[in-house]
Parts: C-alpha cells; sequence; structure tokens
C-alpha cells in the first residue's frame, strides 16, 4: 500500500490524545508502520512558531497574522515530516491539520472558510489528509475537561461566543468534505469510542 | 491632505538606511508628520517572527514557511503600526515592504510573484503603498557594501544565483507596476542620491 494520512480533529478536551496513541497501538499490531505528529508543531521551526502563536504574552495578535503563523508552521511540517513519511508508506497519524484553522480561524475568527482554505493549500500543496476524524462531543463536556487540566493558552483563554462559533464550525465542516471526514460520538467511554474508530479505519482500509 | 505611505526598496547595502533618515528629516522640516518603520519587524510580535526567519540556525526552513512568516509578519505591521499612522494622517516610510517578498520568494525562492501577492493581499487588505522608491544599484557594489559590514543572517547568507535572481527582480517589478514604483539611481554620492529622492516626493506631493 501507499502511505496514507490521517489527520484527527475536534475540540479540546474530547479524548482525542488518548485515542491517538491507542489507533496507534492498534495499527502497529497489525504490522503498520506509525507516524504520529500534532500541529501546531511537529518540526523545531514549527515548535518556534508554534510558541509564538500560544504565548499569552501576544495578546495584540491580529487574526491575520495568526491565520499566516499556522499555514507557516504547517508549510514546515508538512515538508519536514509529513511528506517524507508518506513517501516512506507509513500512516501518518496527526493531532489537528488543515481543519482545525479552517475553523479556528475562519469561522472562529471570521476570516472566512475559502480564504482559509486558499492560504493553506500554498501550505499544504497536494498533502491533504485521506482521511479524517472528527471527535463530536458534548459542548460542556469538553470545557468542564479542559478546564480541570488548568493553565490555558492563548487561544484557550478566549472568551465570549469564539468557542461556540467554533464548536458549530466543526458541524459545518463535516458538511463540507462529506467523504474525508468521519464522525466519531466521542461522548462514549475509551473503549466504546476506541471501537467506533477502529471500525471505521478498518473500512477505510478495505476500501 | 491624507496619510501617505511610502515604501523603501531595494538590495541591501544600496544605502537605504541613510536616505530614509535624510528623507524623515526633510519631510519634518517641511512640517510632515513621519512615522518611520521597517520589515521584517516593526511591532514586537514581528520582531519574534523576524528572529525565525532570519536565525541561521533555521537552516532547514522551507520557502513556503519563509514566505508565509513574513506575510504574518506583515499582517501585525499593517494592523499595529501602518494603519493606525495613516489614520492619524502620517507619512509612513517603511524600510522594505510587499515588493521584497515578491522579489525574494517570488523570484528568488521561485514561488511566483502572483502566488505570493495573493498571500499578502490577505496580509496587507488595502494598505498597499501610494509611492515605493526602489534603489537601483551596482550589483557588485551593493555586495561588496554589504560584505564589509560583515556578520550576515540567514538569507544574506544565500549562495548561488539567488542574489542575481533578486537583482534581475527589482527590474522586472518596476515593468509591472511602473506608476507607484520610481526608481532612484543610488550609485551617485549620498547628496546627488538625497537631490534625486527629494525630486520625486515633491513631483508626487504635488500631483
Amino acid at each position: 500500500m501507499k502511505g496514507l494520512f490521517i489527520s484527527i480533529e475536534g475540540p479540546d478536551g474530547s479524548g482525542k490524545s488518548t485515542q491517538i496513541k491507542l489507533l496507534r497501538d492498534y495499527l502497529q499490531n497489525k504490522g503498520y508502520d506509525i507516524a504520529l505528529t500534532r500541529e501546531p508543531g511537529g518540526t523545531q521551526i514549527s515548535e518556534k512558531i508554534r510558541n509564538i502563536i500560544l504565548d499569552k504574552e501576544n495578546k495584540s495578535m491580529h487574526s491575520r497574522t495568526e491565520a499566516l503563523l499556522y499555514a507557516a508552521s504547517r508549510a514546515q511540517h508538512v515538508e519536514e515530516i509529513i511528506k517524507p513519511a508518506l513517501k516512506e508508506n507509513k500512516i501518518v497519524i496527526c493531532d489537528r491539520f488543515v481543519d482545525s484553522s479552517l475553523i479556528y480561524q475562519g469561522i472562529g475568527r471570521g476570516l472566512g472558510i475559502e480564504n482559509i482554505y486558499d492560504l493553506n493549500l500554498f501550505a499544504m500543496q497536494d498533502v491533504i489528509p485521506d482521511l479524517t476524524l472528527l471527535f463530536d462531543i458534548d459542548m460542556c463536556r469538553a470545557k468542564k475537561r479542559k478546564e480541570n487540566r488548568g493553565n490555558l493558552d492563548r487561544l484557550e483563554s478566549e472568551k465570549g461566543t469564539f468557542h461556540e462559533d467554533v464548536f458549530n464550525g466543526y458541524k459545518k465542516l463535516k458538511d463540507l468534505y462529506p467523504k474525508r471526514i468521519k464522525t466519531v460520538r466521542a461522548n462514549g467511554s475509551i473503549k466504546q469510542v476506541q471501537e467506533e474508530i477502529i471500525n471505521i479505519i478498518n473500512d477505510f482500509l478495505e476500501n
């Protein structure tokens, strides 16, 4: 088989990190070579960009600056990590990718999904996920999980309707890319969610 | 009069910094309110981005990452410094602006002028220079002046045809935007160059 690119999307606190590790273990046991990565970050240069984006000191950051920094970090990540891994026929599992930008900057910041997609096409070139798992979770629950962790970064500290807009954005995205994006009902137990993911993945690998 | 936006472009070592200060003094003496700024940089956030771009450690930086970082830095600069100064009816004099990206990333890095212009439209919105002074200087002379200063950054250390491509790019740009871009013959003495600039500026202010 050729390399496969899976991105994982969904609000913070929806259990993505736990499920990504379980998915990696499952696929490794099946004999696949896995590359685990995340955004924003994934390379040394991307981490430096990530630090600027999330630093609470940078309160005056304009939304267009933010969108361009995410795209810059992604360009480096694609070139340095994702492209080479796909060339080596690995399954790349990426915690957040372009859809996070479409939602957070396109909808949350009101810059428009189409504008943000255009920027990101420049960054990604032809490296677009083959499959995206979208974690769907009750908004209040995600918020509570996240708050329990404490120490929120600049984006997590946003007030007002920002997080509600983001939440509704995930639903809009699913309608835009119904073939690529598959919803995971993330309200269940760890085991229930894991089983749902494995079913989606096996369906995808068979077809 | 309404605020006026002047950008200064040309290779490193073409004498831009000296002439910018002389131009500021000249216009201040005529009673204008001047805001002096530069790219990449100009704001605290832009300076942090500038540090990533120019850090020699970041040798693995992909050209698309570089182009997006310049655009991000510009978006912040426009929003935080240039727009407010223009609203206060100031004359903004900016050392390097969008044309540097069109040349260094569009031509020098081979990403295409049009692609880079599209990115930058997102960053600049409608804040485009009213007048651009393009310093035209003998390439060898600029190189020598620059080398004499020593301690070259990541872009200045580029080898091969990069700087030659950039140099030829300036000429191409002049043909693309003949109304906005005025050439300054920068090979002369400081006084000669200053006089040429003052003539261009006075022509522009009268019309």
